[in-house]
């Protein structure tokens, strides 16, 4: 079997020795003579499984007990939705950065719950750049300041977050253990988990306990955050393979030398790319500004549509999968998250290279 | 490898062929170098993975044209709240029909989102029985009756629905595709996958077209159905796993001789258990009335806590897996869907004369 190069935007390439290990267990998890997706999600068994995720996560990302961990389903954009529902009062108002599309829709939703503000925008200069902390203005009666760690589609990445007096709300969809980053920082980081987590199916929040005294009453049952901290998430049937997966992904970053290991090997990965896109004298132009340029997504053009779709075309021929820019933008982009392989990233970089030479 | 006799409620046993499949296929789909969870949701191989467990389930449930298919997640517990915030009016009253802890549960979540009126219930028997459609009596300006079709706490099951001038909304969660019904005596249908269907971390609803003007605006995005129909549940990252789980189990349905042929076998299964406890001269006692029996969940008790007790430790010394009852009904309970084989139930029914015999 010959592995693809996989640049998928989310979901995306899983670690070879994890799907060789989901594999192996598929049929008869741990001697029970069951799948894995066949256990009770009562069972002991499965609640090893679900607690070792949490417990993973908890130790990976240093989250101190002040925190806690919970698994949910409806992906990343439901929590556009359930972060004003739990977190915006009536009297407050939700403050939003717009970096790219994603916080938009997050924006969008907190609309239908409550006031908003938008706090900064980069909209103007399409999004190729992260605003500076001077540029952000916060409301009064602030709820919370809500940004996008890591913007998919534009490639921009927040490289130091914004130190003010408000709650910090994070979507850290692609880039949640990436890198370090100081859990205390934030209020409530929330991810799905189908870019460096694990498959597509089971969305991370990790919140600050005192939030829940804000949360109102009469909200949905599975709506309401107190569901899934005062159950273990186990309120209802949770996602139990896609939890699964979760934990051997977390047990991967672990054996990788945790995440600051992991986030060495990201900056190599994506010098290399990026490489490639400075020395080619404007023939690859990036999207976003260096100082904001993301680790996770490298996002480029080329001289003119006929090039790109050239390129594209070339590029998949050669195995490389997945370096469509998302269709509300266009050009190229390769997701580079942690379980793509340096080498991947390299022999784009050399096909770049190749395909420049052939087509100044 | 031994295959244990799985009984679980639900995540529950999946058909081995299928098992067998996802493990071959797991770390090369269809020769892209790829596992179906590193696929885009976005790429023609996942496009054909989703469309495929669209069109075999309306093939294999007989769904007319003028109802949609659309895959969510959150569970049947997501439902409970959907399905008034999208179909019950102002003006209007959901009416609910009780016969268990989850139709108990369903009306909870309505009363949240508007009036609701309890239109029959046999909480008085402790759920012993269906209602007969005489005793339900509808409201005035009913938007819907909420019956839940089988009660997989109790171990009832309708065998006949209400043929009232009512929308019919039915939560099928644990008897979808286990017999043949008539789709067009529903508004809307809706189930969690993870007991005929699948894995947890999908749920399936069926609704009629029409339903879609009735829904108010301004819902939370991911909690419209509108969200679901127009992007064929594709507006965000589906849960892509789960969803290509399904369509292997729809398949293996067909291979089956599609959803007549699994009606009869059900049948079957559920004889063969329910003669053990019928023969047993008041050893083994049955929840739910004659009428009103369940074709996968088969409840009963024992003469005493003890002997229960004893019941349940040999059972399991035997390999027989998930036969406590729910945790808030006690006794024993089992759980008998589409994929488990006719051997495990009259090994359960073997065992359970043995049992008897030594222990009355
Ligand atoms: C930063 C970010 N937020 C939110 C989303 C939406 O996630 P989901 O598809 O899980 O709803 C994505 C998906 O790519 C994303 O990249
Ligand atoms: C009939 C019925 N409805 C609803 C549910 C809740 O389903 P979920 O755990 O997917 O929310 C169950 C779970 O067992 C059920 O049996
Ligand atoms: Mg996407
Ligand atoms: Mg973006
Ligand atoms: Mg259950
Ligand atoms: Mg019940």
């Amino acid at each position: 079997m010959k592995r693809a190069y996989n640049f998928n935007a989310g979901p995306s390439a899983l670690p070879l020795s994890v799907l060789e290990r989901a594999q192996r267990e598929l049929l008869d998890f741990q001697g029970t003579g069951m799948s894995v997706m066949e256990l009770s999600h009562r069972s002991k068994e499965y609640d090893a499984v679900h607690n070792n995720a949490k417990q993973l996560l908890k130790e990976l990302m240093n989250i101190p007990d002040t925190y806690d961990v919970v698994f949910l389903q409806g992906g990343a954009s439901l929590q556009f939705s359930m972060v004003p529902m739990n977190l915006l009062g009536n009297e407050q108002i939700g403050n939003y950065v717009l970096t790219g599309s994603w916080s938009e829709k997050a924006l969008k939703e907190a609309k239908k719950v409550g006031k908003t503000h938008v706090a900064a925008s980069t909209k103007e200069t399409n999004y190729t750049r992260i605003p500076a902390t001077e540029d952000i203005q916060l409301s009064e009666q602030a709820a919370y300041l809500h940004i996008t760690s890591n913007n998919t589609i534009f490639g921009t990445q927040w490289h130091e977050f914004p130190d003010l007096t408000v709650d910090l709300v994070a979507d850290m969809s692609s880039d949640i253990l990436s890198r370090e980053v100081n859990v205390e920082q934030f209020a409530l980081i929330y991810a799905g988990a189908q870019k460096n987590l694990g498959p597509s199916g089971v969305t991370v929040v990790i919140l600050r306990n005192d939030l829940l005294e804000r949360i109102p009453d009469n909200l949905p049952t599975m709506l309401d955050y107190r569901t899934y901290t005062t159950s273990n998430s186990l309120y209802n049937t949770p996602p139990t393979f896609a939890i699964y997966m979760l934990s051997l992904v977390l047990e991967w970053v672990k054996e990788q030398g945790g995440v600051k290991a992991v986030e060495q090997r990201n900056k190599e990965k994506a010098a290399v790319i990026y490489e490639a896109i400075d020395k080619s004298n404007g023939f690859y132009l990036p999207h976003a500004e260096k100082e904001s340029r993301s680790l996770m997504n490298v996002t480029f053009n080329l001289p003119n549509d006929e090039v790109a779709k050239k390129f594209l075309g070339a590029a998949k021929e050669r195995g490389f999968v997945g370096l469509a820019g998302h269709r509300s933008v266009g050009g190229c982009r390769a997701s580079i998250y942690n379980a793509v392989p340096y080498e991947a990233c390299e022999a784009l970089a050399q096909f770049m290279d190749e395909f420049r030479k052939r087509n100044v």
